[in-house]
């Protein structure tokens, strides 16, 4: 690694692993460019460097990273300071609960295109659920383990847009008054500037149409 | 963390999860309990220490922690040498072919449980593309990347495990002399000592009453 590496990061306007380097990149002060392409018609190069044709990619120096969670590890890894606690266990068990995120996003997924009331209606249980799951571990705030800022706070932040979009535009409730830590939590993130600057402004725009090329139960609720 | 920690691995006998950690703790000669549970009816307790329900969980003088690659990679690091390379552009590239692992383990339950022929052939012919990717990412060998055995192999140990499996009990090769690097690695992982350990002698029993409940395409294949 060279001692002034370039970043280019790949983006897609509403992929919600693209925000993750991108608020590292933001958070830690990190000189970069940001390239976004179409997921729908990607460039023909864009093959070659993510075999799972997914975003982000970090291109530095010339050389292609796929995958959220390795890029922000190392985006993290590189520069002072860490978005991990310092002890092992502890940041295994931040690990663990970005894979639970992971899985959350999963079913944000699931609940966006869902085809009926019934399989939208799971998918909301599913996701209350997971929101009451998180209330019992988040303890006072106002990030996730504390005064810090961290990588759990940087995964479960795009979360949080998405259930905010979708509270807006079709009026289905995710994260209320009955998971108090939780709403403090997501209201903290979503006016973190990194958090706010971590988008392009079309992002409501976008997320209106990726709704409609769903198809589903959400798309129909669209005013 | 005391300075004389005691490990419990809360395991299911095939699941490929599980094997990561079960690996690292052999690897690095770590003395540990293990408890076989059923997946299928679950104890009491297993939800409350693993909010997805599922396999491995780690319990750390009487703490429990979820997920496999947080518990892998924090059994990595309380201990002498690292499963990574140091660099951390290096070390994150592992990290990416290790959720392409992922993506790879997703496929081989996609073709274990094809409820048709039209879904068999195409988790078929995801996998043989992935396996062509993995060929040209590899080098010299014996492992993913060199000489020294890492995480990166942990990941991919117990999905060849499977392919053998499924050659041997329905004959479809997946890992053939066409990929003849994957080939070699392939035959290396299932040789090292800590992954033929790394599962219970009831291991092939077990994958055969789990194909049989998936009632697919390749339980019909079975003799």
């Amino acid at each position: 690694m060279s001692s002034n590496p370039t970043f280019k990061l790949i983006s897609f306007s509403i992929c919600p692993y693209v925000q993750r380097p991108r608020i590292v990149l933001l958070e830690k002060h990190i000189e970069h460019e940001i390239e976004y392409i179409d997921l729908q018609h990607p460039p023909v190069w864009f093959h070659e460097i993510s075999p799972l044709e997914k975003v982000p990619v970090l291109v530095v120096n010339g050389e292609a990273l796929f995958e959220s969670m390795p890029i922000s590890e190392y985006l993290d890894e590189i520069t002072p300071g860490s978005l991990y606690p310092e002890d092992p266990f502890r940041k295994a068990q931040h690990r663990a609960w970005i894979e639970f995120g992971n899985d959350m996003l999963g079913q944000h997924f699931a609940l966006a295109s869902a085809k009926d009331e019934k399989e939208f209606k799971k998918a909301r249980g599913t996701l209350a659920e997971r929101l009451d799951t998180l209330e019992d571990v988040l303890g006072a705030g106002p990030y996730f383990a504390g005064k810090a800022f961290g990588m759990v706070d940087v995964v479960y932040a795009p979360l949080f847009r998405f259930t905010r979009e979708l509270q807006r535009l079709i009026g289905v409730e995710l994260v209320t008054d009955e998971t108090p830590k939780v709403a403090a939590w997501a209201a903290q993130l979503l006016e973190r500037p990194a958090v706010v600057a971590a988008v392009p402004a079309s992002f409501s725009e976008d997320y209106v149409a990726f709704l409609r090329r769903l198809g589903g139960v959400a798309s129909q609720r669209l005013a």
